[in-house]
């Protein structure tokens, strides 16, 4: 029930820069601040566990959509337009494809290919994706810990009006127009988090929910790890109602939430120490039944990501 | 013993209009003539069987050297500076691999992995070589036929003083080094021809072997179609004693054989209804036991390969 407003500042007190901390990422905006916390924390003391859930093989390729825009993110080698794929991108092997009659539905750029198929390489040698994901990080220069939630296969399936879908056959190919009736994880009852993630966070101060979706890219995670003994600190997706990018608010309506701040908050209840929530939604402050911090959760730039990242770690940090 | 110089002419006399050819090809040199036959005859008069032999797998991909460097010479989307891979192409996906520390010593273009990407994935489906081939000629507006010498696998092994190596290991990534001591054909016991092959054969007026490798890209297509009860004629692709392009003459001198016109020749002895060696090479026709046709054999250009094209079906013609 505490509202606490942290004045921004690029530069965190010394209450945080020991403090450890695992987030829980999805795509592009889990990715985002990840990346503001990978600007203020040393190397040592941050570790991003990733959805996997939205993984699928493709093309005959194994591809990780949220793995790969979380470390094209914090590697500074993401397309700043669209969040997801690489910058400097050229699209020459799907257009061949295409030429071929080949499936086109799903769009992956020349250099993101190269990633799949070396990947898939690795994985079919017998490598684990934690392995894979390890040696990707440190060619592309990423010094902080990125895990995938998982070396088994979890599978994400949207329930719909139309049936179930697996997530990218609803993300990308239906651009999620079937309603949504509810979701599944395919393989989540036998998959063991990746060597490492109990580690993580056994020794972290906090945990870090990005604001990722919570049903399709944090429901995942959470299941995978099931136990968490660590104050968990959750970042809205929803701002003013809506979502600044995916299916998230959409989602909330079909299952007849009203999609808010106050739902993300209700979604991850049982969990929560703190909630941090945009300054549009602060009057929603007084109904969420955790310590909160309103502040600009939006972020436009690379400045907007330290900013919000040093503001969750001040919030952590008064807690 | 009897040699014939043609004059040289870029349109084809009537008596070569309606005369049905199959043309036996490897990669660069034997799609060079492929494309001058293809620009002279009409499409149902031109099929091109081409050598799988030197087919593999690489980085989880169904790479088909030789039946791409003729698809795309024929499409006009050969790169013409090294006669493989794509015009216009980019280098990005392999660049990624390498970045990853993938195996980096096969060069394959952007637009070239989407070829292997998608013909993968339609072998995996289940359809043949064949039909795969069918589908990306139609899609490249190529109007001849072009099969490959067979669905079945075939891989040229090549026997070594540093023992036996599969082919583009002993071609691409140890660049020819190892001194050849003998070739074997694996599988080809139990491949027999491609769908269409043995019709297109029947059917022809005259075979003609094209300027490819006589041990690596013409041999493992003769085994595979066996008998031929047509008029064979071969187009030296050694010149001077060298080749133009590959390890012909570097393997003839290593299995004790001087590389020459007459070497080739010899090689298809039993086969042979004529033979065409270049100009700098009129000096061997006499020692040559088959009719012969001396003339300009380089192909430098496009009006090179309808010229030489022109040229050996006159001298089909002839016959």
């Amino acid at each position: 029930m505490t509202s606490t407003k942290i004045t921004d500042t690029t530069h965190p007190p010394s209450s945080t820069v020991h403090r450890r901390i695992v987030a829980l990422a999805g795509g592009v905006g889990g990715a985002k601040l990840a990346h503001g916390l990978a600007q203020i924390l040393p190397p040592e003391d941050l570790t991003v566990i990733v959805n996997t859930g939205d993984d699928f093989e493709h093309l005959g390729l194994y591809i990780c959509p949220d793995l790969d825009t979380v470390c094209y993110t914090l590697a500074g080698l993401a397309n700043p337009e669209t969040g997801w794929g690489r910058v400097n991108e050229t699209w020459n092997t799907i257009a061949n494809i295409e030429k071929l009659g080949g499936p086109n539905w799903f769009r992956l750029g020349d250099q993101d290919f190269g990633t799949h198929i070396e990947r898939t390489r690795r994985l079919k040698e017998g490598q684990t994706l934690t392995q894979v994901t390890k040696d990707f990080c440190a060619a592309w220069g990423i010094k902080h810990t990125v895990l995938p939630m998982t070396d088994s296969p979890v599978r994400t399936m949207v329930d719909t009006d139309e049936g179930e879908l697996a997530f990218q056959e609803y993300f990308v190919h239906r651009q999620c127009k079937p309603r949504v009736k509810g979701f599944r994880f395919d393989g989540v009852e036998v998959a063991g988090p990746a060597i490492g993630a109990r580690e993580a966070l056994e020794s972290a101060d906090a945990i870090v929910i990005c604001p990722s979706n919570p049903w399709v890219s944090v429901d995942p995670i959470l299941r995978v790890i099931q136990k968490i003994n660590k104050p968990v600190i959750a970042v809205s997706p929803i701002i003013g109602g809506k979502t600044v990018k995916g299916p998230a608010a959409k989602m909330y309506e079909e299952l007849g939430i009203e999609p808010s701040a106050l739902a993300v908050a209700k979604h991850y209840r049982t969990l929560l120490s703190g909630f941090v929530l945009d300054t549009v939604d602060a009057h929603l402050s007084e109904e969420i039944n955790t310590k909160t911090l309103v502040t600009d959760t939006l972020m436009n730039n690379l400045t907007d990501r330290a900013r919000l990242a040093t503001d969750v770690l001040n919030f952590i940090g008064s807690m």
